[in-house]
């Protein structure tokens, strides 16, 4: 895995496979059922994702897969709310440009937690301070059907290039299955996040296996 | 003002005249400028409310105002969100019935911060616990149309009813103007707060006055 050469410590966690849940795709089979498959099949990091989900239910259903991934020794990270992420003392918190700044997430957070940011220009890279950030999720790399407010795809050549100006390790998100985990990986990916490659298949335990090999099998 | 009689230390405020921001009404002579007239006026705490605000914007206005309490020695407590409390070391958060559960927002705030909740509802009542929570905003007393998701209106008789079985200083909130807030005050609130009858004002900080007259003087 990348490290930065600045000498910053980091939680350690490992990239490779990141289910990041969507409220729909993810629930048709029972959300904790659905995580639960996909962590047996290899995934080895989960984001709670639930836009627009009133507090209530979104605090009940992140707390269920904190416990879920404490036992199975994967992090949890949820995205977006601090809050949340504090209330179920998650692994983590994913924050998107116009979220939480990862300065603040970071003051509040502590230094042991696993914070992330999305980035989707090649202006935002400049302001990553490997200080307060531990990954960075960079997509989307394909066009996405599961985030109605993702930016223009990247393409693999431009996620190549901005992956090398990334001093973090770098999680590759958007439109990314089975038959393009290798080339992704191949283009400097550490790992890749996937939603509907596990969450919108009949068996999430099998995709996530047949990921991670590729993912494996991908690495020089 | 009332006090719990079992014992725990709650930190100090003054609740009597308690202005809770709307998004709209308080920004049309500038927000800042509005709760700086009304703190002049004779506000004794702010509540920032702004539902729907994105995160951002509303971490910005949170701390402005954040920071102009603290300058006139005011209170800001924040609506709804534990993570713009936080973020902006604000002096306390309200949640409502379905916002983040007091027990889990205590353990985050600490023991200094002041925690508020609404209460609409007799059965709400039996759920406070005065251990994790300050303060009760018990109404709407009157109707209201500052909140879109407002409960039916108590009325004075059923406020002054309820008002006696909380243990708590009691915040009334509702369709309270300056000609009610006598009759308020005498029903037994510690307090009245207020969106329209400061911010709905071509002069706030003279409604504010005035307002603060009526309550200072209905005291018995």
């Amino acid at each position: 895995m990348t490290r930065p050469s600045c000498g910053i410590g980091h939680p350690a966690f490992d990239p490779s496979l990141y289910l990041v849940t969507d409220p729909v795709l993810c629930a048709a089979g029972g959300l904790a059922e659905t995580v639960a498959a996909a962590i047996a099949g290899g995934v080895t990091m989960i984001q709670y994702r639930a836009k627009d989900r009133d507090l209530r239910s979104a605090l009940a259903e992140a707390a269920t897969l904190a416990e879920l991934a404490k036992q199975a020794g994967v992090p949890l990270i949820v995205n977006d709310r601090l809050d949340i992420a504090l209330a179920v003392d998650a692994d983590g918190l994913h924050v998107g440009q116009f979220d939480m700044p990862p300065e603040i997430a970071r003051g509040l957070l502590g230094a042991d937690k696993i914070l992330g940011i999305s980035v989707s220009r090649p202006a935002e890279i400049e302001t990553i301070d490997p200080a307060m950030v531990d990954y960075v999720g960079l997509g989307p790399v394909f066009a996405t059907a599961t985030k109605g407010d993702a930016a223009a795809p990247l393409g693999l050549q431009q996620f190549a290039k901005l992956r090398q100006r990334i001093l973090l390790p770098v999680v590759a998100i958007g439109g990314i299955g089975h038959e393009r985990a290798s080339a992704v990986i191949q283009a400097g990916a550490d790992g890749i996040a996937v939603v509907s490659a596990i969450c919108g298949t009949a068996d999430p335990a099998a995709a996530a296996r047949q990921l991670k090999k590729s993912i494996l099998d991908a690495r020089p």
